[in-house]
């Protein structure tokens, strides 16, 4: 059983409240609190020791990364974040410098994003560190986009480049928040997701909510210099697109809208954001599955993307 | 370097912000997120395999524990729940079976209390099994109640009796959510916290919040059977009246009103909630610290709360 299995099954059955606008299944849980113009958005995410950093890496990029996380999942929901609450599970021997460098790369990037951390506690964990963001935020109700709104014919975009994220990207990214915003400001986003678990497999539960599927097209997806230079130096590893398709971490925007807002938003965007690429890589179909599109012609997409304890 | 001033150390220097009414320090966050009437009350809480369970619990109270636990943060601010997330840390091997009997001891007292469980996730943690639940709740800005309003002179209540939770209750122990708010519809409550660390600990932190101190009664502590047993059998172990001041997990209310509300409060409680004790255990002073009065006279009291890693 897989992460994605576990979760349906223990989530299946949970009783429907009248407040809850989206629950799990999509970036967050969107909560109808009373307020008349906008939904709370509500989020959590771990990251822990030797699973989504290794033991050595830098504290503040540690902090940096599991909030980051958070936000980049309040971004795919065209969202603007709010406060933080912060779980430290600290192992038995535990470096007091260590936790405050942590805390040092959260509050930057809580500052950036306008974030106040409420609060927290701390636990024992006593073989590794863990770090757990509990995150709020909110969206106005017109401005609200989630996984299931994607339509047939629509185009498919993503953000920046893709692939070799974990050579170094997975730490120091920066969630796209202003980008998400300014896309649901301008555009008409029929649906978007963070990619998190890589394009192949995030795409997938963009298009399962939505129920459609997809083609892309391989010379299309924008490919990192990490990723080519991974399949440069290794030959026998994945090739560049593979890595493109299947690596996880990316942390970019994926989203669709309709095929007549295409061009106008790829001009506006480079006006707007010279130094982030935004790509079409492919269209939206009825059919379900995902295709690839290539100079052989089109074929089934085999690839997915990471999926934990598999 | 102990929690407490680990968390003081990581906390003390956090931008405020305006939508902040009570930040890191007290048993919820309290936000301000535009509702006329009400704030939103933020929690976190995590509960770790060999920490706070052992390996044998059963899956239905290690679920019921990790939401329980946060349920009594929230009544401790006078407040309601109503949203959840889960995050799931997963050893290596893992038995569905047992996830699933975490998840049915999560709904059932999410059903009882009517809270919704909006999602979650689920990640590894090799070595043992961790659940951090992430608690939305609100209150009417009127009767929110906060560790910081005690006054020289009030009379201190608790709920229940004390100490000798580990020997089971802290498994199955029922926040007391229709307590608190009952207790806030009908009394001016000026000081508030659940007992997660033991009386003496965590009386001290509401003292400390209030910038007062206390005079306990020693005789009118409310003492658990079990924590009598354990002092019978094992007369080498602490006295039953000091693991009611010492032991963890009561989590029981405790609180202070007005001297001339108490016995008004004794009497209304009893016809309301005739099968869970009421006791007056002391009084606020204006002069810090905290003092035990018993046959012998007044003494100050040494004993502390449970902190972990002390």
């Amino acid at each position: 059983m897989n992460e994605f299995e576990l979760i349906r099954r223990l989530t299946h059955d949970l009783p429907r409240h009248p407040r809850v606008v989206v629950g799990a299944g999509d970036d967050c849980a969107v909560l109808d609190l009373g307020l008349p113009d906008r939904w709370v958005l509500f989020k959590t995410d771990a990251v822990v020791e030797g699973v989504h950093f290794d033991a050595d890496a830098l504290p503040e990029q540690i902090g940096h990364k599991a909030l980051a996380r958070c936000l980049s999942d309040v971004a795919a929901m065209g969202g603007e974040a709010s406060s933080a609450l912060i779980t430290l599970g600290l192992p038995t021997a535990f470096d007091v410098a260590r936790i405050e460098g942590v805390y040092r790369g959260l509050n930057a990037l809580a500052a950036r994003h306008g974030v106040a951390i409420v609060g927290g506690e701390t636990t024992t964990n006593p073989e590794r560190l863990l770090l757990s963001v509990s995150l709020l935020g909110s969206v106005e109700k017109t401005r609200c986009v989630t996984r299931s709104g994607a339509r047939p014919g629509d185009a498919v975009f993503v953000s920046g480049v893709l692939g070799g994220s974990l050579r170094g990207r997975h730490l120091c990214f920066e969630p796209r928040l202003a980008e998400a915003r300014w896309l649901t400001g301008h555009f008409a986003v029929h649906a978007m997701i963070d990619l998190s678990d890589g394009l192949a497999g995030d795409l997938r539960h963009l298009l399962e909510s939505s129920q459609v599927g997809a083609e892309l097209l391989a010379a299309a997806i924008p490919i990192s210099r990490e990723a080519k230079r991974a399949a440069r130096e290794r030959p026998d590893a994945k090739s560049a697109l593979s890595a493109a398709l299947t690596d996880g971490e990316d942390f970019e925007l994926l989203f669709s809208v309709a095929s007549r807002d295409a061009v106008p938003l790829l001009d506006a965007w480079k006006a707007r954001f010279p130094d982030l690429g935004l790509a079409c890589i492919g269209k939206i179909l009825a059919e379900r599955g995902v295709r690839l599109r290539d100079q052989r012609g089109v074929r089934p997409l085999e690839a997915h993307g990471y999926v934990h304890f598999a």
